[in-house]
């Protein structure tokens, strides 16, 4: 007789987002080729022949996505559509439907709706989307989007991430940690409103950091400077968890290694000061803050002289053999082992979590 | 100068779940050729050439469209794909991928999960679907389940709400009003067992109407018949809110009216019994009951010599012009006009809530 051990339930917090992903999703058998790629990137990708579709689907969650004290309902109406875009982009595609799920508590209005659908328009309106179907309903606790977007492709233009070679120069578009920033300076106003309702905080010298964490926009130029410029990246991802958590997802996809410079990864200085008032290094900001929605790209060396003179996009690395594992090189001088600490909504003490 | 008028907040619940999408959905642009079908059906419809693409969204919300009480996690999971299936059915297509957004409280151990991912997969494992991605996030309150399926067709093979025509026989799939009987027990051994913990509720004898509520099957083998048959309906949808409510969706999306029959209404006499127990007409369950996740159709009358042997399929009345109106012809003989009273989860009062 075997004595069969009593399992001890996992907390799932444990495991992490992308842990429990990967758990859930290990047993999936797949019926149809035409599913060219399912979990494992920025979206999916679905054979249509010469074309593809490309699907990409995010829940935001109040409470833990957004906090409805700090965020205006339009606001958070074009980020949930905009970042879902975001992931279409990574890809090397352009998005073409939205369709929305939300779920509602009764205490919101019909006006306070009216002002969350008038912000997913106007980001439909922005990058030429259709809003082309959803669902609604009712929730017992505070308010529920899922928006699930559907883009095309050209199949042999789709840019996973797994087509990083060692030798590849790695770029980043715009500036990083402003979004993280900009939460932080939210979160600590409402912490003051708390304890002084009278008060009236003043953020307008704030604006630049707020304005990337409440509406921020998905990089649609890199794609169409990339394409004007005849340059194919080897790989790509867009930052939503943080620049060393998307290095490593490239790395880990293509199998290799990455080193990354410190001094060259793009930060503004209005983010650089508040991250100084905060008494954070801007660099974490940028590694591990998150939201930033700019592309992480990796390009093939041949290419160089193609996108040296394309505008808001920087190289702060290069792509190295799996062996030499992933490295930060600091201003100081030293190579520190780049680990990803973004942000997670299953670990408690994730950065950049309300 | 125009004096300004105040305007009171509307409560979303006073238009309901079909008016707040009208509302909120009625300044829609369209910006690409493509999208077919939006918002107005059960799925929308992309195009891709001789192909399309059809993609329908739903979300399952706990305390609202499931009580963890009584579904059991693995049952929720296979209910929750098939649901979606139906959808894509009723667009005479067939589904190819799934895509899971859950969100979920920290309550829920990965064991949980498993059993409902476990559920998933059964489904897509029975209807050759493949799970494609998704998103998993934690909640602060209860269970949030979105499914987002896509289908595949060929485009002049896509049945629509609107193509009823005057003449046209109406078909529904299968019996009606069992689910909901099933949902009347299943209320009523939650209370029995809240006044009594100690009691074990004996609900073998409910097991049919108990697998209709619990364990929906999507009629794809009915797809599968009138495909074989050469019919193709002229107007499709799938009973979700409960027959009276589907019929009105056809014949306003048609433009037509409709006249059923009651005794020609497809009812088990298992579900019948539970009905008189509850003291309720059976013939309300079925008419407003709702998720039977059966197929109601129209088909024109040059093809009744082909479907008249299809088992399974009831002919149950006809499409009439539309000042005829929506009537029901009751087996006392009187004509009754048809109303929808189906499940709406922003009605407080509606029939079949939780």
């Amino acid at each position: 007789m075997t004595k069969k051990k009593k399992k001890t339930p996992v907390d799932i917090s444990s495991l992490g987002e992308f842990g429990l992903i990967d758990h859930l999703t290990k047993d999936i058998t797949q019926y149809h080729p035409g599913t060219l790629m399912g979990v494992g990137d920025d979206a999916a990708v679905i054979d249509g022949g010469q074309q593809a579709t490309i699907v990409s689907k995010d829940l935001l969650v109040e409470g833990v996505h957004f906090d409805m004290v700090y965020t205006p309902l339009k606001h958070l109406g074009y980020k949930a559509i905009a970042v879902n875009l975001s992931d279409i982009y990574a890809m090397n595609a352009r998005p073409r439907q939205v369709f929305v799920g939300i779920a509602v508590s009764r205490k919101y209005t019909l006006e306070a709706l009216e002002e969350l659908y008038s912000g997913m328009l106007l980001a439909c309106k922005k990058y030429k989307v259709d809003m082309a179907g959803g669902d609604t309903t009712t929730s017992r606790g505070g308010l529920f989007i899922s928006i699930t977007v559907l883009g095309q492709a050209e199949k042999d233009t789709i840019v996973y991430r797994s087509g990083a070679q060692p030798m590849d120069l790695l770029y980043v578009s715009g500036d990083l940690g402003a979004a993280y920033c900009g939460q932080l300076v939210l979160q600590r106003e409402k912490e003051t409103f708390k304890a002084n309702p009278g008060m009236q905080p003043d953020i307008s010298s704030y604006a630049y950091i707020l304005e990337r964490q409440l509406k921020p926009e998905p990089r649609e130029d890199v794609i169409d400077l990339l394409e004007k410029a005849g340059v194919r990246p080897t790989a790509m991802i867009d930052v939503s968890d943080g620049l060393a958590s998307e290095v490593l997802h490239i790395c880990k996809s293509s199998r290799v290694g990455a080193t990354i410079y410190e001094e060259k990864i793009p930060v503004d200085q209005r983010m650089a000061q508040t991250a100084h008032e905060f008494r954070i290094d801007p660099t974490t900001c940028a590694l591990n803050g998150g939201e930033d929605y700019e592309l992480l790209f990796t390009v093939s060396q041949k290419d160089y002289d193609k996108v040296k003179d394309i505008p808001s996009i920087h190289p702060i690395g290069h792509i190295t053999e799996a062996n030499q594992g992933y490295n930060l090189f600091t201003t100081s001088g030293q190579l520190v082992k780049l680990t990803a600490q973004g942000w997670d909504s299953f670990k408690q003490n994730a950065a950049g979590g309300l």
